[in-house]
């Protein structure tokens, strides 16, 4: 297969195999930064799903929202856990701090509704396996929000890794750093363990760690992470974290995240013969620019952007109308949580932590 | 100062600080691929050196590049050794296979000769701290050969480093891959754990590793790396290497090298406050495209290659005909083998190595 293959269309959907009818109505739960400026658009550009419910801490406040984006039910945490409006809606986004998204995707499976729930799964594996279960349990599909796996320049990657077009995959490298105190105040539950199960590794880190994984269609067997804090606000979890992960096949990625440095990302894959690099992968807006190296040629496409999170609340209401598995499915989100376990438990000991 | 005003003019040698007289006659000891491709032709484009003497184990093989360089003297190891032709060299250059390093580095000081020597400096850090003290013991002056810091891209990142445009740096990122089967037989005193003294850490993880710790002005505080060898070529020594230095300040920088991969470098840093990208900064002949994010802004230099050979051999020149010190000091070259030492002891162990 020639390279420009790959790349035309470069935003085909091609998950989207079937026709299909119908709409799934969600149930918005949390409504910070991202649900606001992101998902809600997403989800009203998008085909197969319309946000019917908001469910906030303040409803006074959601009120608001609810009447730009028109929407029916605005309810707060105790009335949805009591499924007061259940029947306003067929699955649920879960988008609070990443310590309670074990009580709302339980919640939402005893009610029999399908889940998408924010990344990390939940703040350890243990807790996030529980939610694997329940939901298997409950027969609802369980999706991980992972929005680079629904963004083109990762999927069109991935396909040019899978046909082998660069040999083997040697070595990758991948980086995100956000100065998170630039657009957060210092009280944001992401700086707190208890809420977040960590801090650069957990928010920013499991970005290259779950892409690498997606790009390879592999798991690691180890990794090697080391953490620091040097400024006040980051006491009480990691500012800075480097992890290097090996993969079967003797792969190893070096990845690294910031909550203190400049906005940046990058991720590149190095192969017996060729390489591939990724422009920003992971800022929230993906430039869609991607060099791919083979032999002597050096090939550059620049696309425009998708808008990734409404790829992904498509991809999810497809999925759950068609009764497809979700690619990042929660046992796709419980993985990455068990390397960052264990990478925490690396950065303790001084030593590998086998997976 | 405003960031154009680092790259005008890019090639400056900022190094050159007066006027010098005369010329330092070298002797050229290992003709291999390097030194008959590379640095022979930049002796001759230069200003400082002047080749007057070729040392090999073919005397004939030699005798058609001495008429092509024009150059007077060709004697074997043995001549060299006893000084049979010292008069008609000020200095030397040793490219000989890395566990031979010591032995000609120790001929010349013993001549009085000034060294310029190939990286690694040795095979292990004992060795390589015999040679930084029997130079100095002579009084000559000994250079590794990096030729890195002398390229204008290197230099100019520096100051840009140095002077905090991008604030603290917090994590660099450094690969270097070459295919080495591909322009040598698998027979290559490169893959030969006693000539070599390692396999890609030493041959090319040593790029990023002196260029990280030359652009940072520090050295490293602790190693932790991994190797792997899959191909039977690889046997003795390292196919592939994946390490992460750590810096005072808490700063890493993860890097990679492979003796069997696609042809590709890269250099990123990122600080609290911009980035820096270097594209194939370790290639042979650097490209000379940086990019420099600082804040909302982005600016791409590309600039005309530079020989970084020429001028490197100039700046030695240079420094022996005014008596500077190498900014890529005898010492330069000891930290790297340190390093690699407590890298490889690292990979062994499984645990960080201190430094």
């Amino acid at each position: 297969m020639a390279l420009e293959d790959y790349f035309q269309p470069f935003s085909q959907r091609d998950w989207e195999r079937e026709d299909v009818d119908g709409t799934v109505r969600m149930a918005v739960v949390g409504l910070g930064g991202f649900a606001l400026k992101r998902a809600l658009p997403a989800i009203a550009a998008g085909k197969y799903c319309e946000t019917t419910t908001l469910v906030s801490g303040s409803v006074r406040k959601a009120a608001t929202t609810a009447e730009r984006y028109d929407v029916e039910h605005v309810v707060d945490y105790d009335e949805f856990r009591r499924g007061e409006v259940a029947d306003a809606y067929d699955a649920v986004y879960v988008a609070t701090p990443n310590a309670l998204h074990g009580e709302y995707v339980r919640a939402a499976a005893d009610q029999g509704k399908h889940v998408i729930c924010e990344k990390p799964l939940e703040t350890t594996a243990e807790r996030a396996r529980e939610l694997v279960d329940v939901c298997a349990d409950a027969g609802v599909t369980l999706m991980t929000a992972y929005r680079i796996q629904l963004e083109s320049t990762a999927r069109r990657t991935r396909e040019i890794v899978a046909d082998g077009y660069i040999g083997e995959v040697v070595q990758v490298y991948g980086g995100f750093s956000h100065p998170v105190l630039e657009t957060t105040s210092p009280d944001t539950w992401r700086l707190d363990p208890d809420l977040a199960g960590g801090g650069a590794l957990v928010d920013l880190g499991i970005y290259p760690l779950n892409t690498t994984r997606y790009l390879l269609e592999s798991d690691p067997v180890a990794v090697n992470a080391w953490t620091c804090s040097l400024e006040p606000a980051f006491d009480e979890v990691d500012e800075h974290v480097t992890f290097t992960l090996r993969f079967p096949g003797e792969i190893t990625a070096s990845c690294t995240a910031s909550f203190n440095a400049h906005a940046s990302s990058h991720l590149r894959l190095v192969g017996t013969d060729g390489m591939i690099s990724i422009s920003a992968p992971f800022g929230g807006v993906v430039p869609q620019n991607v060099i791919v190296e083979r032999g002597e040629f050096s090939v550059e496409y620049t696309g425009n952007p998708d808008d990734e999170v409404e790829e992904e609340f498509d991809y999810f209401g497809y999925c759950v109308l068609t009764g497809t598995e979700p690619g990042p499915s929660g046992r796709d989100g419980l993985e990455d949580v068990r390397v960052i376990d264990a990478a925490y438990e690396s950065a303790e000991t001084g030593q590998w932590s086998d997976l």
